[in-house]
């Protein structure tokens, strides 16, 4: 089995080639790999099969071509730029957010005109497709009504992929990802970065700011979930989802206080000590747009499954970042 | 005032010219329409101002460019190729209907970048860009999931609309039509063209086809109020409609059964007697799937109004059609 991951350097990119490397996919061997990103992803450690580390921007037009040359039986294609980065560069938001996936999608099409090629397609899409005034819990039929412009990119390949399947030319499936918390690294200057910082932070010892009041309620998810998320759908039978190919993935709705009194039972009142209140009116005012929770009944029901409790979310990035190897 | 009308050469387009050249818009007076269409539109009839008309293809690169060199005050972008064709050619309905849309949107922008000109764009968007199953009424936050290219393709456009808005680009309405009823002219091939015929032919004593049970229930309204709908969407404030910047219109929910009662009401047993039942399982089956009837609550309070009964939409059809000077 051969699978193509585009952003393959990211953090969610990474834990998915460990994953397939340690585990396969559903059973089956992997024996290549084609990992590309704007910079070169590292190679797969302990990978016994054929690996491609390639560097390419994807906007540019003969690349996803020459990748879907190759013939993945999976593609997971998680390349974007930020939103933060989309939002400031209308033009590059577009041309890697939307046109790259649609040429990707292009390629497809061709080939599968060509030969009747038709891969599994699993697509990292996001929370940021709704957009304020939300009610919560947001349902399976609330409208995609984005008020970022990744947000609306995400939500056009949202739209592209289900109708490329529906015509048969690929086998896709939209993966609408919760918050990542606890999101592994330093602090970054995402405006959602405080939600991780607080937990990830005094978990080691160090300080960490917070800009929002405790009340403030957000949508979230581990890493090892996320992952699993990605290869449940690339695995799953597409027989009962229909023509509706996103789904919003289940995932744990809480405010930041619950987040706190989660890292007080796990690491105590001494880690709780280290978050510094510095509230930030332009923060919380970003925040309060933002996903309070979902009901994510389709995907529970078809099978992708999350944290039941923040306790379990602190747990795992202790298991999987501090005390894994590195 | 500069207007400029795509597919200004379709029903819709038409009706929008006569009325922009008897009233103006919103008492301002017109003096210039540029009209485009894949065929030349006629010249507007008893228009005083100055009249382009103008057989384009949108989709090639230079025209969008052109047509907003000559900064035109109000935009009704209506042209578009239709479900099936679109369902047909695969990459005509992206072309067409995708890229045609963005490459105007694109020339709006540099446009605004290089000026600051931001026009008032209306945008005629449709129900098919919802899908199946579908409940009654729908409500205004329902989700969009198509299942047409044609449907999808309105879809991607409407996020690109509100986007293009939220960024100050262009000032964006995107009005999603319900099925026009009475359309005017001669039976057509689409699929929905029967909701017309049972009705139009049979007023002037001739007979229609049937292909439904009259338990079919579907979203209408008539061609003057979907031209209202254009000319409200153009004049209206848009400060009260904030970032969603598309709206489902209202219309009338009736079942084939109370459209024909409706006919027999306004022209007798004998018409209602032109009506042929011939039940056809496909056309059955693609209703079932169609919208059945919106509660179009914001557009309502935003001063969109179309008819309560279909006697209305007969009337309003015998008045601008058949009594009307041709």
């Amino acid at each position: 089995m051969h699978i193509l991951i585009t952003g393959a350097a990211g953090m969610l990119g990474r834990k998915v080639v460990a994953r397939l490397v340690r585990e396969g996919l559903a059973g089956r061997e992997v024996s290549a790999l084609t990992l590309v990103d704007v910079i070169v992803p590292d190679s797969p450690v302990g990978f016994l099969g054929h690996a491609d580390c390639l560097s390419a921007d994807l906007s540019t037009n003969s690349i996803a071509q020459q990748l879907i040359d190759g013939r993945p039986d999976v593609i997971f294609h998680l390349a974007a730029i930020v939103s933060g980065e989309a939002e400031a560069d209308f033009e590059k938001g577009y041309r890697i957010n939307l046109d790259s996936t649609r040429d990707l999608f292009e390629a497809i099409r061709h080939a599968h005109l060509a030969d009747g090629y038709r891969p599994r397609v699993v697509f990292a899409s996001s929370i940021a497709v709704m957009g304020a005034p939300l009610p919560y819990p947001i349902s399976d039929t609330f409208h995609t009504t984005p008020l970022t412009s990744y947000g609306t990119q995400k939500a056009i390949c949202e739209l592209l992929l289900a109708d490329y399947s529906r015509h048969g030319f690929l086998d896709g499936i939209g993966i609408r990802l919760p918050t990542i918390c606890i999101r592994p690294g330093t602090p970054n200057k995402a405006a959602s970065g405080f939600f991780s910082n607080i937990l990830r932070e005094p978990l080691v010892g160090k300080p960490a700011i917070l800009p929002v009041p405790d009340s403030i309620r957000h949508w979230h998810t581990s890493p090892r979930s996320a992952v699993g998320f990605m290869i449940h759908a690339a695995t799953m039978e597409l027989g009962a989802v229909g023509p509706q190919r996103n789904l919003s993935m289940p995932g744990l709705s809480a405010t930041v206080g619950e987040q706190i009194e989660a890292l007080r039972r796990v690491a105590g009142d001494s880690a709780v000590a280290l978050i510094r209140r510095e509230p930030d009116a332009t923060i919380t005012r970003m925040c309060e747009g933002w996903a309070p929770g979902f009901a994510a009944t389709r995907a529970r029901a078809l099978g992708f499954t999350a944290e039941d409790s923040f306790d379990q979310i602190i747990r795992a990035h202790i298991e999987d970042e501090l005390h894994a190897p590195h």
